[in-house]
């Protein structure tokens, strides 16, 4: 299991599509921009006990959504099929701008 | 874009542990195992009109959740991209398993 803020990070990355707009909002500002709780609370005009249940329900969503479709469960899976793929082909990588462009592209695409 | 059964049956295998029980059932006896409306009626013992509003109303949330997620549209870049390595990759695939191994995952974890 990952750190927990790397791990909302990436469950953010997933699923935010899925979120509100204000979900978004107060996960993005506590999770990539690091503000905290107090900060959120002053910047919305909100209660800070308002924000931290709507960030604590907001993180269960995201757990719930993964524990369903395994977005980053999968990435995690692929990337490590992609890493092996690298290191065997590592010889092959400097002389073939094709197959290094493929590989590029898979580890850029999730 | 894909043949719509084709592309609903890829929306429903991506999609279906966000929809309730009775959707799932309407839509895998509909999509999957090619029953009639009537059909499916008959069995749940509701109008043929019931089954044709809930199968139309899943249908449009599989594909806000694609707009959303985009999980079809990138498993279908991914498989692109994993046919071309093949391709790239064909003379040495007879001889090195590892390699063979580590592509057949990646084609097959989506």
């Amino acid at each position: 299991m990952l750190e927990k803020t790397t791990r909302m990070n990436y469950l953010y990355d997933f699923y935010q599509a899925l979120l509100t707009p204000k979900q978004r909002s107060y996960m993005s500002l506590y999770y990539l921009d690091d503000y905290s709780l107090g900060e959120i609370a002053e910047e919305f005009d909100v209660s800070r006990q308002a924000v931290y249940d709507n960030i604590k329900r907001t993180e269960q969503m995201l757990e719930q959504y993964e524990e369903k479709l395994l977005l980053l469960e999968r990435f995690q899976e692929r990337q490590s099929i992609v890493q092996q793929l690298k290191a065997e082909l590592e010889p092959d990588l400097k002389h073939n701008d094709k197959l290094s462009t493929l590989l590029n592209s898979l580890e850029k695409l999730d």
